[in-house]
């Protein structure tokens, strides 16, 4: 008989739930695969009697209190699915204290202290796995970690929050304003009542950290990642992006540009040939440019139950893989370089910009003035019709650097008759 | 200092000297990842003349006797980049046999002999990986195995062949005839001079053998196969396919149906908005159906000399990571299952049937007749305009076993005046 590998949840929500299905489900091929045998022994829940039935079916032993799986000797791996930041981060590193392995979805986490736990997991010989804390299903971490070992990464493109791309998707395919978009996805689950960590960016943000530390091996704060969302972004904005060829996509980046690393979140135009355009409703996928292996894409789902029970439970295997073969504690990101954040100088791009101008002769003009100023050209350029009073200037640049993007955007914000309305990154 | 890890390459063309380029540009972040330096010492080529100058910047040994390194204590892995089947699968059984860890990209070796040189790797101890097998530069082989080992693959669906892809792409895209893609893909490089092994789907059908191997744990033969390649596709049934709202790909597929699998090679209409659809040229994509992820995609160039020997090298970094751990002699994948091959009433599909008719009244009645003496029903239809004297009939049928297009195949082919232009499978 195979050897049993005891386990405990915290929380017991739709994903927690999840896992010990998964488990039953394939329990076959799990102990091909690992020799073990994986039980969920203890669950940690805020009320007994809500997940009485489910406790029962998996024949879970429920607990309100964390020294009861804390102090439980037989109990090896502790999956954290509790969310935010406390008491998530005091049980994990309790759990990892006293020996325990852990699993986690927490982006939250381990975007705010990752560097922290990870100290932690290997001072106790300990396994941290997290892969369903960026994308969900999609494998990205292992993947970078693994398989692009042997690959120098030059930049990760992600479109890694579902809501936005689902709210996104039907204002390019049925035309709906932000509002009705938002509406519609908060029906069907998609986002919170509080919907602002999807729609400002800061969920993706929080990701890009993440990926930014296994493409790079570099640690940043959320506050190195310069960070816009898709609130108010205007249908008008989607409709001459497309009419220039492009697709509104809410991207979060992270680029490696000499020795320096830079990561930011917001809308961006995105070629609508690129293979990211073509990511629709709540999917998710992380594009990566590489010198060896090119462009890759992972393309799947970014959250729901299923797929991120799959995913931990796909750390359970690696955590039960090396208790096994006897080779836990080993980091699941072993890459490390020294975190240098790069300038607005040596940032280079396209970028898109609305403007609002009166409809009188000269405007043109004036606008191609502090392009012009810059040193920069106009790529793409189309005036739309006016109601007779305000005209607006959309316009796509060639490459520039950051900096002369700000000192555009600010010589645009000098003039009083002009107004800035949208200003995004396009992709090249 | 790093432990050192030495190597022997066998063939040192566009891949083989591909390896040493990747090891010494992404020395130092393979030598923190698996704590060793990995060191090409010697090539097996057939004229060292010709080699000469890349041995001498990298410092390899060249030799022209596959004995010297076979005998060369010293050399603990063989990078096998022969291609075909003999010598290749002679030296690699002669590696392991010595104890050797081997990596090779040999598709046509592992689909033909994998489950010999799997068993030799395992009675010996070694490790033997193949991720650059399939899909060169894409990971999916390793994904499969760890990341979806925790789920249950339903589908596996491959653009896995870069030349038929190129010419598909261009066909559709500029409307060039299959003669002319295939010229174009000849000069470019994508394509030989004989085109047999990629345009007639054997190329992809060696890599739905391994793909199969991973998903299903089950061996199947290049004769369980069903193969059609691309070779006389007509640009009208292009057309015809955008016509009703599907791109025609060369899709590799492999499924299970309850306890048996079926797979297939051949021209396949796939839905435009299904994200294989926009996978453009030479590029490669497999995507997964699966019960806990749902619904995934891996992008990426499938061919190509760095994308190959990055992964090669990723696979010599897992050498080397289990070397050092002391883990060598697991397989690569461990999940098995009994064979079994579905019946054609067990495969369900849609089906593509492109008939020639003569222009003249009752012609629809009697294909109509045909079909619903199957039990079947169109989902749609196009008749084109006619010559004056012989029309082209296209539908699209709703699900239907195999067994049954076959019927209707038949019944078609009994009808004199009809003539079958094609019939393809449809993606739902």
């Amino acid at each position: 008989m195979d050897k049993q590998l005891k386990i405990a949840l915290l929380g017991l929500g739709t994903v927690g739930s999840g896992v010990p299905l998964i488990l039953k489900e394939h329990k076959e091929k799990i102990s091909q695969v690992t020799g073990m045998e994986i039980l969920v022994e203890k669950a940690l829940v805020r009320n007994k009697a809500a997940k009485a039935e489910i406790a029962k079916e998996y024949g879970i032993e429920l607990v309100t209190d964390f020294k009861e799986i804390l102090e439980d000797q037989d109990i090896q791996v502790v999956v954290e699915l509790l969310g935010k930041i406390e008491p998530a981060k005091t049980y994990i590193v309790q759990a990892l204290e006293s020996g325990k392995h852990v699993v986690t979805a927490n982006k939250d986490l381990l975007a705010q202290h990752g560097s922290e736990l990870v100290a932690v997991a290997r001072k106790n010989h300990c396994d941290l796995y997290y892969e369903a804390s960026v994308a969900g299903g999609i494998p990205i971490l292992r993947t970078i970690a693994n398989s692009l070992a042997a690959d120098n990464i030059h930049k990760v493109l992600g479109i890694v929050n579902g809501t936005t791309n689902y709210m996104l998707t039907k204002m390019v395919s049925e035309k709906l304003t932000y509002e009705t978009a938002l509406e519609q996805a908060q029906q069907l689950g998609f986002a919170e009542s509080d919907p602002t960590n999807d729609v400002d960016g800061i969920d993706a943000a929080y990701k890009m950290v993440i990926l930014t530390q296994f493409a790079f091996g570099m640690t940043l704060h959320l506050s190195d990642i310069e960070t816009k969302g898709i609130r108010g972004l205007a249908l008008e904005d989607i409709e001459m992006a497309h009419q220039l060829g492009y697709t509104i996509k809410l991207i979060g980046s992270s680029s490696m540009l000499e020795e320096s690393v830079t990561a930011e979140v917001g809308p961006v135009l995105v070629p609508s040939n690129h293979p990211l355009a073509s990511v629709q409703n709540e999917m998710n996928a992380v594009f990566v440019d590489s010198a060896g292996v090119g462009e890759s894409m992972y393309y799947g789902a970014g959250a729901g139950a299923k797929p991120t029970a799959t995913s931990v439970v796909s750390d359970l295997i690696t955590t039960a893989k090396n208790l096994r073969l006897g080779i836990s504690g080993h980091q699941f990101n072993s890459y490390k370089n020294e975190t240098k954040i790069a300038s607005d100088q040596e940032i280079i791009s396209k970028y898109y910009f609305s403007i609002e101008v009166p409809d009188k002769v000269g405007q043109f003009l004036k606008l191609t003035q502090i392009v012009t100023n810059e040193g920069i050209s106009f790529d793409q350029l189309i005036q739309q019709q006016s109601d007779g009073e305000r005209a607006r200037i959309v316009i796509i640049t060639h490459k520039m650097t950051k900096a002369q993007m700000k000192q555009v955007k600010q010589a645009i914000g000098q003039i009083p008759e002009f107004e800035l309305l949208a200003n995004y990154k396009v992709l090249d």
